[in-house]
């Protein structure tokens, strides 16, 4: 489906050959920057081995037999699934043990509502990346009553031992880590394409899943109570449906809640920029100087952690607004040619192209790390680098030395390094997926329209709610005469729905 | 106008004895906070001297004559305005001057919009805080063209020095500090009530000088092109007016705007609240231990200055999302009642009321420090310890000594401390006050109806991009190839309307 | 004794007129930067008003008679005292209860030594900064049975408020804020010369005390069982002394205890830079350029701090252990003339002189603020801004505007600014004083010599174990096997004495 | 040499065999601790597999053949060392490039003195940890003239692919991770005890090899020229000797510099506590309730981190001085019985033995996470864990999960974890290393005796110099006015000797 040419990078025929020719309509409509995100989340093309925990190290003595041509059944005598090596499976449920501990909030769920079932009946297909923390998703979802079919939204981010556990756990999944193009769409069709089975609920992360069921099987969506998705990309097609008036169920827009963009991006951001950077590069942060590109949500985190580990920290935006936060914050705001030769680091954070060009890379001092934290991998201009004179070895899962002909040589770390080093993004999501399903199935007649739905704000504050326990904190209740004070019901929603969305 | 009752608290009949009979339609149904918060606004009742500067320990040796019964004349014979002493005219203007350098935007908006007067024929009254911030921005007003009177929207809040300064600059003011209830309106009256002279544009804060000319001078109204109003009070009266139909004129809502939001409430917090506790109380913060009630911008100010000087910050909240942040920041949550015996100071700034109650005072510590840092002086019951067996002592100015009969004794920092401390929030406000001016006095016909608009979105970012240059912070702009990527115009704005308001 | 030049710079030769004629065989051997800090210490000669306290505004309208040519007596009808105004009495006695609140480990030493009376019969003579601090230190040696005279060891840091309170307590004090150089030395005087008085300790800060007393009653000598003596540069005279066999009693060298170094240097200044710089200049911090001179403990309080609210701080040093700790902090470190023309502030704290000369000052932008931290007036070359072109104007107390011909204007807070700002160093230090005199008044024959001595560490650790309570703050005690283990004793000292000083 | 007991407890008798019958003379004088202390850093008792690199996960695919039985040769056919696997030199290789990026003093100093060739004629034996670090130390030894033979300190540490990088290199390396503790001293010997070449350097850490030769070939020290000794065991143990009159070489104690204290304590564990927590446990810091047990360097560097990560912090200290520092910084003081019921994560740093015991291990919460951050494994009473009702599981490497009966589980991080997370303390120390033996190579007869010195004052300055290039940091040089102002040196050092420790 996806032609990788020879430099690398990708073109842009090759993009639009994964649609279908009937599909034009609205699917053309999308702006270049979607087509090229979405393919960021699919496949990161300059990548030859990728996401790795300490868990896949094992995998390199793995037989290289596809999976498709492998017969497996678990211990149950199940074969209903696709993956690397159903052996791997203890490993994977340990994996996914060390995950719970972190998953607070969905084991709450998952103990509270288990006794009730409130998605008896439900039956979901999911696409979204196959981790630990999904599998923690999965099964607690599995415990509220529905059945599961999953297939991988990323050729390369499935834990393969995590994806042996499901199966042995008794779930139907299809994905490995280092699926081709054509792995990707079987895997989802084989999902979707079962006999006697048929879902009624999506959870999609990136629109690949909904867009092969409008596709191929668009009768489906007879029996399809709702759409959850997750990522920017989705969102983007699904309101490009609703506008064209071909959403044909309610859909859940999760990607903007309040919740999410804090806990994912700050929150998050603060932790996995140490962690990825010191796993893949054992760099140590005091002194060092770095430039961080954005200053949104994921750029904050990533400064506030290099500032309190001692380096030195710019800041590059093109907002004034955010531009006068990382003032105010103590970072010196710069344009990128200004510090370039100096930095140790430099991170991109933008959600922008190409802002950091072949030119930068060629004045950067030698060693100097160029790591991606942004979403997708359009921030540096990989391709550029894929000329005769350069030099590129591989030296660590994920990390590729880039060398000069005078010997400089930069570590690069380009490929969409959220997911990368770590899949902590689902720390706050799964238990918001998990509640937009239940939300959306148990949804009256007629509260959803054929329409992208925000989360509701009050939604919004039960996620935070449930993650209190495990910090043993202590929300403070309205007095009566407080509520009507301040003219709010006791019970919340505490802020206007305006309120949702994150400052600039 | 307003009474009040032995024990300094204002009974909730004198606050409706403000308004005028024929009023009542739209007035009765503010809720009762309010009326209680526009009080505060205008009239801090707990303390029987107020806001002091370096500069007012002077005034002590002030006589006693009313302004009202004094003649007096700035030096070029002018005698249109009404302060305390107009031989303090120097000491204010050095005040002004300092101010001049921290207010860099707005110097920079005169010196570049100085030659084409955008205000040319602007004639403006307005209702503000008296500061030297509020100085350099009548200054500026004027430079831009503008005719200027104004009177003081606080009772207390007049610097006098700096109200000194302008009359001998020629402005025509009417405050000083100390007014009384009646002074306060007369001002106001001296202000619109000129003959010869009416004004077209209102700049107002918290909504008392818009109210009076809607009631006593309702036909100014033809002529008046806009209204600009700060304070959350007055915006929610202007939202009544215009629910019911009685707006006449465009009004510009500038308290909602991100750069407000985050510098006013945030940034200035973060530092006054040292400044402030510091200057009255001479309090070490290291080791500390602090209870911030409410993590808004304001706490979370708060709590980051506190944090940093080595105070042990606990945190109550009550909305859930605002209470994972504090968790995530590192702040433990509680409910107030869990730390009330040991904390060493107790901060409000949640915005409600009888948030510190006599019950908790009664349990606090020796030398507890008791600090409202929120906008209104409700969060801390005053009146409950208006009891006979406590006994009040004022030590400085703001700060009173509330003592036990068994000697135990409480520093009360009660009123409304953010004007108290510092004046900052004119910071990025003043600014943004002139530019909504500039916007509404120069608007084409037909931009702006009879509603109430919030401050578009690329002014705000205009706002933050004219306080850069004082960081020497250098903006990145967009390719066009990145612009087009990003559906952006490469001059903003760059962010949708809908992230206007900060984050809950 | 010292001659101001005209143009405020004291020379070389008048510095050596304060020591008496016979008693250069020792005193001329100090090198010439020693007899500069001691001048500093006592008089700060670019001032022309100078420390000031909220309480000092009212000083404004008191008549101008000396103090010596007043003829006054407290309520009691003592007149053994020399102070500005024993009206005052009342004003000053809220500012030491206020001081008292923070100064919880003498108060408890008061508390708990009041029933023996350890200092029964003690005759103490001190010699240091009059401030709140001091009154709260003097009483507790009061309250533990001394009897004390105290003259200023600083022209222009006495507190007149509290001076009084003294007075009217009591207490026989000398000084007022504005001394003269004769005024200076005759309060030294009235403290030692009296009739049927005679002193057995003394407490000194800058030697001058000490210096008196060998000079003009070395007999008295004979009855006194110790010095214990604060500064640096008192502390290198007695060791001159020692070395030159002429120290004939005891000394405490309390300079250089663990406690000291750390609670005055790095937990004070991090709070009282803020706090100076704020109730000076207003500055508002977040965002602004900032260079610290020096990363002792000073520097590294200095920088925390600002770092903390959001400045951006670059850091100068010449050693290199302190440097690499600046880079591993997270500060840039460069050389001055760097970054001099775009920084907002400029601080010093090395100690060292002429750090920031007129070349340096020439290049500043408008606006920028020059503050010395240090201990001594040195480190800015202040003599060099006296030249015609300047203009000089006082805008607060201690600031000074320095105004260039084409209107730029430094901002210029000059004089030895840790005594200005705040006298916070007496937070540890007083403790520290009060068991050093407790230690030497009762020492037992022999244990010390004619010497100088450190604090003993493990009363060190004591001075700290006294303000654990105020902080809550529960220590763990050594099970027998740990301390066994460890090899210490359970009740300490817990480290060797090579830990007493603070590293590099 | 070592017996295990049953339960993973080392008796105290078995210790004693360590010791050769002959050597009891000075031995046995060293106290029980600093027995323990040593078998710590040599063996790791409590775990069944060890320290891992990245790379280590691909020796589970090893033979299990003893280095000792193979014939392994490097590519030019030498054969002169023992370690698990040439084959793996080129992956060796990669991970000593990566090292040397983080390594720019070293690397100077190779560049620098590679002409002179200062330790020419070098020949010189040590013991350390085996890691890219301790390579990239040999190298530039060896690049400055020196002959190097090599042997582990720790029988777990060895990063196997770096001894066989070493190895292809032409090094005579003795070591693989996981030898018997017979494995140890045959490793040892086999540098040392070799035809036709005698040591004259040593370079030891922990003592072993020094007093291997001491007993086996005591007239090697007639040609030995100094010792170079790392460990506080190790210098124990020179301090003994000196003591005793049986030091015949001068010895280097390079522990106590300043630059080793600052940089290896609290920078290096700033930054390795969050990625050795991370790396092996996935734990998210924000919100994470922590205590950390010791305020000295380390447990500074730990609580900073962890505070800036939004972790709530507690701290645990004996000595007043670190405990009153803990409260400045903003760390609740409490007893860990206090808090062990509600912290997410212990964290010990005491340098003491059996800080958590059994007691509180039994009262923590499920999924509390123990880790061990002291130099010796003995802060935990791991041994009283190996009781029949509790499960053991190891999870991870160096992660042990141990299951309470009912079901609670605490993750275990009991090994002494700081070589374990990362031999980050080689950061500093290698450049330490190489110039102390350089000094004590080329020192002039005389200066130095048969006694154990401290690093020279000025080295440690040389030290940090070194280091500040690659934080492109500018020192600012001293005018002649200012050092004799001063009373210094130009060219340092800077401070007094006395300065050198760190302060409490």
């Amino acid at each position: 489906m996806l032609k990788k040419k020879k430099d690398g990078e990708i073109s842009e025929p090759s993009v639009k050959k994964i649609q279908f020719a009937d599909q034009k309509q609205e699917f053309n409509k999308r702006p270049t920057k979607i087509s090229r995100r979405s393919l960021s989340r699919s496949i990161s093309q300059s990548s030859t081995d990728s996401y790795s925990s300490a868990a896949s190290y094992t995998d390199s003595s793995d037989d290289e037999t596809s999976p498709r041509d492998k017969q497996q059944k678990n211990s149950k005598g199940n074969a209903d699934f696709c993956i690397k090596n159903i052996k791997q499976a203890d490993f994977g449920r340990r994996e996914i043990e060390i995950a719970e501990q972190e998953m607070p909030a969905l084991m709450a769920l998952r103990k509270r509502a288990q006794g009730e079932k409130p998605l008896a009946g439900a039956k979901i297909v999911g696409c979204t990346h196959i981790t630990a923390q999904t599998a923690v998703l999965m099964e607690t979802l599995s415990a509220l009553g529905a059945q599961c079919r999953w297939a991988a939204c990323n050729i390369y981010s499935t834990q393969n031992e995590v994806a042996a556990a499901l199966a042995e756990g008794g779930f139907s999944v299809f994905a490995w880590k280092g699926e081709s193009e054509d792995d990707f769409w079987w895997c989802i069709d084989r999902c979707v394409n079962v006999e006697g089975w048929q879902p009624n609920m999506i959870l999609d992360d990136g629109g690949d899943l909904t867009h092969w069921i409008y596709k191929k099987y668009p009768n489906m969506f007879k029996k399809i109570k709702g759409i959850v998705e997750e990522s920017v990309t989705g969102v983007h097609r699904l309101y490009q449906l609703s506008k064209a008036g071909k959403l044909c169920v309610p859909a859940m827009n999760v990607n903007d809640s309040v919740t999410k963009q804090k806990f994912d991006n700050l929150y998050c951001c603060r932790e996995s920029i140490l962690d990825g950077l010191k796993r893949t590069t054992d760099v140590m942060f005091g002194g060092k100087q770095v430039v961080v590109c954005g200053y949104g949500e994921v750029g904050k985190g990533c400064c506030a952690a290099l500032k309190a580990m001692g380096s030195i920290v710019y800041v590059t935006e093109i907002d004034p607004i955010c531009a006068l936060q990382a003032c105010m914050d103590g970072f010196r705001l710069v344009k990128l040619n200004e510090v370039i030769r100096q930095v140790d680091i430099v991170i991109t954070c933008t959600g922008n192209k190409n802002v950091v060009v072949r030119e930068y890379m060629d004045r950067m001092k030698n060693g100097c790390i160029v790591c991606n934290m942004g979403h997708s991998n359009t921030e540096i201009d990989v391709a550029s680098l894929r000329t005769p004179e350069l030099t590129w070895e591989r030296v660590r899962s994920q990390v590729d030395h880039v060398i000069w002909p005078d010997g400089k040589r930069i570590v690069l770390l380009a490929e969409s390094v959220l997911p990368v080093f770590h899949l902590f993004f689902i720390f706050v999501l799964s238990i918001i997926h998990a509640l937009a399903l239940i939300e959306l199935y148990n949804a009256p007649e007629g509260r959803y329209k054929q329409d992208v739905y925000l989360l509701p704000k009050k939604m919004d504050e039960y996620v935070a709610s449930l993650h209190l326990p495990t910090f043993d904190a202590h929300l403070t209740e309205l007095s009566d005469e407080q509520a009507k004070y301040l003219g709010l019901n006791k019970n919340g929603p505490f802020k206007p729905n305006y309120y949702r969305s994150a400052a600039a």
